[in-house]
């Protein structure tokens, strides 16, 4: 945690009261805090900023001189189309996505996604692995989420106006073309990337007939977390 | 796993014995083999290549017409010195860094690494780790691992050996120069890496002092697994 992110209601306040436990014990234990202490929060969809620890007991931590004046860093012109992982995994993509800038998730099956995988209580905690993304990164800004339990339907119906005007690419290990060749920096880009076993045959060309260019990121296959970090730290270090 | 990678020992021989569990788990519950069936592997430290299920019981599978004859991919011009992070990071980041193709991680201490770290039972098994990584990503050579206990000695009668002829940077999130302005691709790099709550300055600064450039890589804080990802990919798509 870099910043404290307060909900969005504290934006025309200069104080606000902290009681959820987990924020307490990382204020106690990690930050170590005393009355007087200056930290950095955000708010959420607002701005970046400060504020004091005012006061300090055993539920509740007051925050006063609420200040958030600086904008939160900038998006990453991108969003990325994302075989439903794994729950472990699905949790740190979230996060990291969130962190690195990401826009907009789309979380979609696939014929390699296990079934009990949207069956999972770790969808409904999304929201939450958001937050910490956002405050790992010092960012107010939630990256946007949606589920897409059928993939064809999502593939013909909504992604073309997903992609209108932006570069498409599929990453994918058996492409013919490289991420090199292909992925312009600094353009605003849709990603799609597969999960544990990556998308089938039929899936890459649902995807191609869209004008999603397929490419691959050399010989060595990576795990999709390994993956999306290298793909969408391409356009972070651009 | 992408590949089965057998032991240096197979080198000469046309036929092998598979007689561990897990890769027979894998065999049987994953690649669901039968006999007749070809699989890809690669011999440790050699090449890659594929042989045929030649037989199959209960506690073995036989492989034979084993026939290597495809170089492993290059690794990456890219040598990593890493603060020792806490153990379940660490084996996805020995795995990840090899399935990239790092070539050397020098595993080192920090005021923020926790004592017991040092003590953990998994840092005896960081050449599974890297075994796991090679049969990920279609290698053969295994990543070099070496632990420093202490990080000054390390830094001031180590390092300066290790960074001749290299460009050598060290990422931190309060750095003046950017990663980009910095690090120039396809050169042999020594990158050095914080973990959780990264260096602290005076740690920083004795890295400055061997040659060390500090480069952020903007404003976005990431945790470190995301950022060895997107700092190691930034030379995979080079």
């Amino acid at each position: 945690m870099n910043i404290l992110l307060l909900p969005n209601t504290a934006k025309n306040s200069h104080t606000f009261d902290i009681t959820d436990t987990a924020t307490l014990q990382h204020l106690h234990q990690v930050l170590q805090i005393n009355i007087g202490d200056i930290i950095k929060i955000g708010i959420k969809n607002e701005q970046l900023g400060t504020a004091k620890i005012a006061d300090i007991s055993p539920t509740k931590v007051v925050l006063s001189d609420i200040n958030c004046q600086t904008a939160p860093p900038k998006k990453l012109p991108l969003s990325v189309v994302l075989a439903l992982p794994r729950p472990k995994v699905l949790r740190r993509l979230m996060l990291d996505m969130t962190a690195m800038g990401v826009e907009q998730v789309f979380l979609v099956n696939s014929y390699r996604t296990e079934k009990s995988y949207w069956q999972s209580p770790l969808l409904s905690k999304i929201d939450d692995y958001i937050h910490e993304g956002l405050q790992q990164a010092c960012d107010t800004i939630p990256m946007k989420v949606s589920l897409h339990k059928r993939l064809k339907p999502f593939v013909e119906d909504e992604l073309p106006a997903i992609i209108a005007n932006q570069q498409a690419i599929i990453a994918h290990p058996y492409a013919n073309n490289s991420f090199n060749q292909i992925c312009q920096r600094n353009t605003p880009t849709v990603m799609v990337i597969g999960a544990e076993g990556g998308f089938i045959p039929y899936e890459v060309d649902l995807f191609a007939k869209q004008g999603c260019v397929p490419v691959h990121i050399g010989e060595r296959i990576l795990r999709t977390e390994n993956a999306v970090s290298v793909l969408c730290g391409h356009f972070l270090l651009a």
